[in-house]
């Protein structure tokens, strides 16, 4: 089958999804469940296929590790379909309304977008993810993973149609997108069945996607985010949220990558900070002034511009407020951008000339996250300005619609 | 200078709007509109050009209309300009807030996007309307006119800017983009120096902006728009919305383009209704069953896929909601759809399933428009599912930030 055609087969299911109430939709992630449950054995043989194959073809071991199922994790996956179920259904809220001076009534409503596309890489367990919060927000989804993981993706994907067939809901809300790149490219020139295109992945893919796509892109993602320490800092905080924020979980995008230092705090607060860092197992790229503190690696340009997603960190001293804004202008991704300072000034100007999703003041940048922000869900967190902004909950998969009423109004 | 230099300048600019106070951009506004009021013979000397030049090339009476300024339109731009600098700034509103389990603060608060890009046509009052909105959103603008407008819209922006110089605001935050075609794809290429490109004007140009934009773009305005009489509808009641949503105004895009009919009640309704149409001067394209109760221009698919703007009239027989419902699913560009029914029924029904950025029930189509809906003001009418649907007013000019405060939190 096209991706054409599974297009169509979407767009007629969200007509039917459109119109379920939160019940129907609540019964259906139930069943989704159920069935990935029963297919246990199943989804996890599928999955030592992708993870031989990937081994065999010398993938790094993070990532075959992010690859690799385990019974937890099929757990794991099951018990997010569930708490699914027990979410808001954002479908239906009326965000405002009115009644104009001549009677009519104006409401605008959310609604589902209609046929989702997502498009990202090895994880499997995304495909879980991903169906369930399409089908919590009314909206019938393309799933184009990663070919890496296909074996597995095709058993989830399996067990979850059938978990739909049992509730009476239509299979074709949940599609796996399979074949060779040219695929990628014609979903995203599905321009008029697909309604919005999710990456969610790398910055490569990311890049590709937005660049490619007819079809509209929320961004997500991608974080080199910075953390700026300020002259008069609380010290002990600084180095609190440095090493949560560095090395709570390196591999994730809210992570920082990336530490300036005011030049007046600099004497007192980088030895401790170096000390702190390499007893965590972090490498720090630093620049001149932060190598005149300890052994640092000579930071370059591109340390500067990159994602780490690891225990590296560049690091460089400004001096002032205004170099670093300057400096998190230049390399930012806009995700979260942290100060720590006493000032209220300086958290105020932070706070108003940062360009970016979050912007921190005396907090980890971890907290930038849809479970943190309490959404239950999450599908990503954007780093674009348009539609939505930061993690992306179940609202943030709809779109509005106004609904007018009158009894025979005309305009005059 | 190239458009990427323009962009760069905007984006400087775009740097001070954000962190002015709403006076401040009020001020701007009323310094704009003293500036153009003083310019007025310089507007109207380089519109004479722009119109003889129109007329030299056999451009047609409609489109020379829509190029033309008079005193009453420079007025007209003017006045737009004071309105806006009484209506309330977006910028700062808290979108909703909340604290942590931890004591960690989250406000989603509105910003501006930063550089705005506006594409459009003819009219030149759109310079001003679209300087005046993005000032006042706080956004810097870069505007592409069309060549046939090129004299007036230079005059109207050096009015502009004389006038956000007098207030100490940045001239760069408004610039005409000029040039040949290409400069239009350098715009469309400028990802991350524009934050959004907004198309106004015709079905061709949107969709080429669509197409070929890698900056993110809000489609606006192609409103192919249906009006569904229903079985037992109250018939002076359809005749009176019919005749208003088409003639009141046809050249706009809520304007209604084609007429669908239950066979229930033809017999009774279309007689009435093509007599009135042709009082009104409307040509009324119909189907073979419509030609049954009077003389009208046999229809042919491509009348019911476009948006006449003019006084045409697409019209057939349907022997169903579901007949209606199929037929709009196939021919809506998703504007404004209307049902008039006194049945409780089909109308949640068509309110439910008719997917587009407005549905009426027993009103006018003409009603969805940022005036009627109290905006204050209009960038255009979003077409899409992302970010805005229906009118554009000023808040849907921005995009929002997540400010996070804490008092040294990390995550656990």
């Amino acid at each position: 089958m096209t991706v054409h055609d599974q297009a169509l087969r979407a767009r007629t299911a969200s007509l039917v999804l459109a119109r379920i109430p939160r019940a129907g939709k609540d019964a259906g992630l139930h069943a989704m469940a159920d069935a990935l449950a029963k297919a246990e054995t199943a989804v996890l043989q599928a999955n030592q296929t992708d993870v031989a194959r990937a081994e065999a073809a010398g993938t790094s071991v993070a990532l075959v590790d992010r690859l690799r199922l385990t019974p937890d994790r099929v757990a794991g996956m099951v018990e997010g379909l569930r708490a699914l179920a027990g979410l808001p259904d954002p479908v239906g809220d009326v965000v405002r309304g009115w009644t104009n001076a001549n009677g009519v009534q104006v409401r605008q409503v959310r609604v589902p977008f209609g046929v989702v596309g997502i498009i990202y890489e090895a994880r499997p367990n995304v495909t879980a993810d991903a169906a369930g919060i399409s089908l919590k927000s009314g909206n019938a989804v393309l799933l184009r993973g990663s070919s890496s993981a296909a074996d597995s993706n095709t058993a989830i994907v399996h067990a979850l149609r059938a978990g739909l067939q049992d509730a009476d809901l239509p299979p074709d809300a949940v599609q796996l997108v399979s074949g060779p790149r040219e695929v990628t490219a014609e979903l995203m020139a599905a321009r008029g069945l697909v309604d919005v295109l999710i990456p969610r992945g790398g910055a490569g893919l990311i890049d590709a996607v937005v660049r490619g796509s007819q079809v509209p892109v929320i961004e997500t993602g991608v974080g080199n985010c910075h953390l700026f320490v300020d002259a008069g800092a609380d010290k002990d905080m600084a180095l609190d949220i440095l090493l949560n924020a560095k090395t709570q979980r390196p591999s994730v995008c809210n992570a920082v990558e990336t530490l300036l230092v005011h030049a007046d705090i600099a004497n007192s607060f980088v030895p401790r900070a170096l000390q702190a860092l390499g007893s965590a197992g972090v490498t720090v790229h630093g620049d001149d002034r932060i190598a005149g503190y300890g052994d640092v690696v000579a930071v370059e340009e591109v340390d500067f511009a990159q994602e780490y997603l690891s225990l590296d960190l560049a690091a460089a001293v400004v001096d002032s407020l205004d170099q670093a804004l300057a400096h998190i202008r230049t390399y930012s991704t806009g995700h979260s951008e942290t100060i720590v300072t006493e000032s209220q000034t300086s958290a105020q100007r932070f706070v108003a000339e940062v360009d970016a999703a979050a912007v921190l003041v005396n907090a980890s940048s971890r907290f930038v996250d849809g479970g943190e922000f309490g959404f239950g869900a999450e599908i990503g967190i954007s780093t674009q300005k348009l539609h939505a902004r930061g993690p992306m909950g179940l609202p943030e998969m709809t779109s509005t619609k106004y609904v007018i009423t009158g009894q025979g109004q005309t305009r005059a």
